[in-house]
């Protein structure tokens, strides 16, 4: 499928990027998230598990993408890159002891004359191995290596009118889900095909928008495991007098939009609640206070406020940015909605307002995915906030 | 869920870990990989978008194992670890450029006493970032760090018999699901819903056996994606005269056997024939030739002989050990089945000979999970090995 993007749209990511290379001085960036070389090129492909990158210039040719052989035909398929700006490395070099994928790329590098500058790296991105690090170190001698971790994340942070629209689209999908999510927590049914009917969900999508497997998998916390966020189901069936957290994401052209409810089979206890009460008015506390020019912190201080009458409190972070995203996390690695941040928020930041009450033995889950607008928020999720229970 | 195999189990692999430490001069080992995490102590949780791992010491005390506080619950659900054992970092250490998580590691191990030793850590495993090891550089100035990678997935390479009898079980969810798969792709329905049957039928599993979602996603390369093995689902329909490469696995235990299959929507040309019946051919030849003793790249030699009878050749690798494994790849990074690999077969090995034809602008798959016997191979997947025409 090619970039659903129109190439302006690239264009504008691409010069903004520049931008903040040449802040940070740098002559070249090896861009290797699949997440940030999705953003900039459209490549969408599952091949980030052998070693690909783009290469950005600081100059304005278009970037190169540098992968593996047999994925070079994903790249002419999902980018808008002219085939000469398409490499590859032949296949031996896949996982094997005597030679690295990177060494590749510092020859390319080489080649381009680029190897006696500044060049950036992501230096704590997923996949971005030390031995990466290493094998460009070696290979050019002449470069000065910089970590530029997050770079192109901060550039995507505020999204673009296209991006919302797509972030509608995953919404749709995950409201969808949700309720097929919640039907099927059922007494007696097994985890397993209860988490086969939500991913069945999240991959159909809608009439209009078909869906894609979300970044992380459907997080169905049962009994035991709603006490820890990121629990496996197993083959066990839903117990009574038992609660379930549900997390989910709709996804589309690979963006999220992210929601948990939580469910009880039985008559909730006066304790439980008592906390879906506290969070829905801490949920409703941080959202009011979101507008442009506000902190990040200061979301979460409205949340502490609100959840501390009930003698609440949470030590854990209550959001994150969250958009175009790949395996493993749908999070941005940006801001944080917590105490510290003092990211100020801007129009069409995108967050995951996760409120996870980890409690001793149990745990209770609801989430929006919102933007801030011009003069407040607007939760993109839609769906009743409330302890859903199944007696 | 606790760990699923007995504690000996684990007590077996540590000490064949620690013997590999022995020999490579260890003392201490930071193991990181999700799936060596597993595979020496159980845990499982979809944590490891945060930095988690264990340290395996020389001695024979367990493994400490260190996470996020919030994960902790996981790793005392999971696995055998005293409470002791299990060590934790404050949230605000997530995504926080102030401070990293790798700080507490090696805040832990220099506690410990660990840290004027050799310390072998993964460095070219998914996750472990170009970030991790400068800080453990930076903090731990009197150790000697080591670079151990694929230490332990050497150590996994032949499997026990529990490990074949849940890849057994996965064996049974893949054949299930590939029957689905194969009725799912029809003239006119969207990519997406296919992919939704499919994801259903590998989660749901079998009466006996709950599903898990593997390591890759559903591989459904159709019309111009398959001729590129990567490539994602999209919400057009399959259309007529066009072939759809299936790549699936089942999962148990975060164990995979994986299988593909090829269907053509109509006649198909008489080229593709060809290339089924020469792919069939050639991997009746390389599974003939497995056996204990045979190096890995004698199977592929096996292969070629038999394609080229009919003038096709495959420059890419046509197998890997597969076994334990977390996205975003189910391979275990050691052996090929390619030229130039002299891993000698043992038995219970276990590969997923992978035949994927990559031809100009279509592709044809089929392959199969094996174990190397005794006195040859067994498939672990059974399934009919041809291209299904639906006309």
């Amino acid at each position: 499928m090619p970039a659903p993007f129109p190439k302006a749209e690239y264009d504008d990511r691409l010069a903004r990027t520049r931008r903040k290379m040449h802040e940070a001085g740098l002559d070249l960036l090896v861009v290797s998230a699949p997440d940030n070389m999705n953003y900039l090129s459209g490549y969408d492909a599952w091949s980030f598990y052998v070693p690909q990158c783009l290469l950005v210039s600081a100059g304005d040719q278009e970037p190169l993408w540098i992968g593996r052989g047999m994925d070079s035909v994903s790249a002419r398929l999902t980018t808008y890159l002219a085939d000469a700006s398409i490499l590859s490395y032949a296949d031996d070099y896949v996982e094997n002891p005597a030679k690295h994928p990177m060494e590749e790329v510092a020859r390319i590098i080489k080649d381009r004359g680029w190897d006696r500058g500044q060049i950036g790296y992501e230096g704590d991105a997923y996949f971005f191995s030390a031995k990466w690090l290493q094998v460009l170190e070696n290979w050019l001698p002449q470069a000065t290596l910089v970590d530029a971790y997050l770079l192109v994340n901060w550039v995507r942070t505020v999204k673009s009118p296209v991006e919302i629209e797509v972030m509608r689209q995953a919404a749709r999908i995950v409201e969808h889900t949700m309720w097929i999510a919640i039907d099927a927590v059922e007494v007696g049914r097994r985890q397993c095909d209860a988490a086969a009917r939500i991913s069945f969900a999240q991959i159909e999508g809608t009439a209009a928008f078909g869906g894609e497997a979300p970044a992380n998998p459907p997080s169905i916390l049962s009994g035991v495991n709603s006490a820890t966020p990121h629990a496996s189901w197993s083959d066990e069936p839903f117990l009574p007098d038992t609660a379930t957290c549900l997390e989910l994401s709709g996804c589309r052209h690979r963006y999220h939009s992210a929601m948990s409810r939580t469910v009880y089979l039985g008559d909730p206890p006066k304790k439980m609640l008592e906390v879906a009460q506290a969070t829905g008015e801490g949920l409703e506390a941080a959202l009011e206070t979101v507008k442009p020019g506000v902190l990040c912190e200061g979301v979460d201080t409205a949340w502490k406020k609100t959840i501390s009458r009930y003698g609440l409190e949470k030590p854990s972070r209550i959001g994150y940015s969250i958009g175009v995203n790949y395996p493993p996390n749908w999070a941005d690695h940006t801001a944080s909605l917590r105490s510290g941040d003092e990211t100020v928020l801007e129009p069409n930041m995108t967050f995951h307002l996760m409120l996870g009450m980890w409690m001793d033995g149990w745990g209770f889950e609801m989430s929006e995915t919102f933007r801030v607008t011009e003069t407040g928020s607007e939760s993109l999720t839609r769906f009743p906030r409330e302890l859903f229970v199944k007696s």
